[in-house]
């Protein structure tokens, strides 16, 4: 059999993902599992999305431009205009989800062994992403103890070295649910200006913060420019994963040329999505007020729930919908996998995404889960009720 | 401002789409363009498609399987067997359209500097996939006297390296129209045998073949299972570019499983274009035959006007819906630019792509234009019209 490359045959297994067949195992069995193994919002997407593709009656699907229909890049230049980061349509490109953007920026920066420095935990695929682009990712530890909070930016400096294209952040953070202060963020700025690095900064949960909690944009970071890259998609916004809409926004004019000579090497976003998604831009603040209730209150379910199970540690949670939680396990992985296997209460079992897959640096977050608190909230107290119960249950056999 | 990667930088621009602000110009001063520069189809969507996605009555649009939807992924494989290649659900992963299945095959056999050979002209993306995975493509030129024919095997074998990975071919051909016959297939099978590399082939015309003649699938090669990759789309198949939904169909398991890990990355396909899919991949023979006496009497229009055209060389065109053709002058990139910027005849001018682009070997194609017959048939014979009439004009001041 003909050779794989080394990129693919290194890639690690999705976190997220790889206690599936375990899943499906107890869901054959009878048992019901709570998925908040997976950042799928249960919200309905907005009706307005889908009647706009009826109205829309297409008879031949064809391509569309390969940076987005204009009406979808508008939609979201006056998106970003009306959040005070005024910017025109030509620093919009839109993309098949926020995973082709990360895909798309990283193929633009990276040269093979290249280095990108990350916060970690981080989202687990910007590791493949990075792999499959043959780069690097160099990671610097934030804590649980420290809620997560940007590392400090000395630990941060100390990682740059000749090969480092950029720094990527996660804000409103995934796995960790941090929400960086402006502080950090000008930190960062004045890292990335002193080394002249790219800052790309993946803001797909910008309304998710709670408690009085502000997002700041890196869009907002003045004379960062030319270095800035923001990573955006519709998916959590509007609880549209499946649409794939997600854009690349930056004001270096000379990288959006760049990216789209690849935009144009795949031709074009899902046309559909694209309908769908330029009808709904616009949604009123009383949309995001609606949608970021629920989640405060889901928040406040889980951490309630967690404070009062011995020897579990939750950090403050001020955004996006997850949260990287310590259990008193040895082996998270060992522990979520006996959850799927051998655990249920009252029917019930629950699915959790092991730490480890979110850490670069072997050895951390074995005793961490993340747990995206996407349920509807009874359903979200039963899974802490089970979680607990199961706790209790593997202490008593481990 | 930060540096990017080399191979962004490198990336060439698109020869169909790079005369686009051209063309834009043209039609802002009330010139109509025929474009017969990009294939996409004008023929209905089948409104199936669009039928079962308002059908699914969805309200929370989300993440399918990274390997595509269970229904989807079951017809794709019942389609194949009914075709004669007995396959399952499992040898099937369903993608963002044929671009993101070129690109995950090419991320997975290519190391940085790894070699793929590739029979030009040649669809210009495979270049742009090729790059940006750090992959060099090394053409073996086919020409129009031999009707862009497979080139000789021996010439093919001379290009094989150590860093030689896989032969990527397009059959039906894009842009040259060709279809290999069974002999040069199984040319193919034994060097790939002997040298043990892959056969990526790119089959998204297969129904398209015209007078009598037949597509012979790569699947079908007895032995090579291992080595076959199949890329593939409804997106000319059904006249749904804008869907984005195409799949990589191989045997080779362990290739399937680590193409699975890079799907999982990127989350899912899109979710709508495959519900729509699901619902018309069972279209009957009916169906394609249609379809396929449409494009050759459009075929037939085309070589029957270029063959009344003074200096023309239109090759045998027997797939797809392209034609590579030679045109009396010198630099078709400028004459195709002159088309759009100084000429226009009844109102009148046409869009094609040069031939350049097409070719990876410098010098090649210079007098080529690639034709897409992807117009009704009278809007077609009047752009045959038009494209004399600017040959005969461009003759006289050139």
């Amino acid at each position: 059999m003909p050779k794989f490359s080394d990129r693919i045959q290194n890639l690690p297994a999705s976190p997220i993902r790889k206690l599936v067949p375990f899943a499906d195992a107890a869901k054959a069995r009878g048992t019901h599992v709570y998925h908040l193994n997976i950042g799928q919002p249960d919200i309905e997407t907005p009706p307005r999305f889908f009647e706009a593709i009826t109205e829309a009656d297409v008879k031949v699907l064809a391509y569309s431009h390969s940076a987005g229909i204009e009406s979808l890049r508008d939609g979201i230049a006056d998106y970003y205009t009306r959040l005070g980061h005024p910017i025109s349509a030509n620093d919009v490109l839109v993309t098949t989800g926020a995973s082709e953007a990360l895909n798309f920026v990283l193929t633009a920066v990276l040269n093979p062994g290249d280095e990108i420095i990350v916060p970690e935990p981080f989202y687990a695929n910007y590791i493949s992403f990075s792999m499959g682009n043959d780069g690097v990712v160099v990671p610097v530890t934030s804590t649980i103890e420290d809620d997560f909070a940007l590392p400090d930016i000395e630990a941060l400096e100390a990682k740059i070295t000749p090969r480092t294209r950029a720094i990527l952040i996660c804000n409103p953070g995934n796995p960790t649910g941090v929400l960086y202060p402006k502080e950090a963020l000008e930190k960062l700025q004045a890292i990335c200006k002193k080394h002249d690095l790219f800052l790309i900064a993946d803001e797909v949960y910008r309304e998710f913060a709670y408690g009085g909690h502000t997002h700041h944009s890196t869009l907002g970071l003045v004379g960062l420019e030319e270095n800035v890259i923001v990573i955006d998609s519709i998916s959590k916004r509007f609880s549209a994963c499946g649409a794939r809409i997600g854009c690349i926004v930056s004001r270096n004019q000379e990288f959006m040329g760049l990216v789209l000579k690849m935009a144009q090497a795949r031709l074009s976003p899902p046309t559909l999505g694209q309908l769908g998604a330029a009808a709904i831009y616009d949604m009123p603040p009383s949309y995001y007020e609606g949608v970021v209730a629920e989640y405060t209150k889901r928040r406040d379910i889980l951490t309630a729930a967690l404070g009062e199970i011995e020897g579990v540690v939750c950090p403050q949670v001020n955004g996006a919908f997850y949260a990287m939680v310590r259990l008193p396990v040895a082996n998270a992985d060992d522990f979520c996998q006996w959850m799927l296997e051998e655990f249920e209460h009252e029917g019930a079992t629950v699915m959790m995404a092991p730490g480890s897959g979110f850490y670069a640096t072997p050895g951390q977050g074995q005793n961490e889960v993340r747990i995206a608190y996407v349920l509807q909230q009874d359903e979200l107290a039963a899974a802490m009720r089970c979680l607990k119960a199961g706790l209790e249950a593997y202490a008593k056999t481990h």
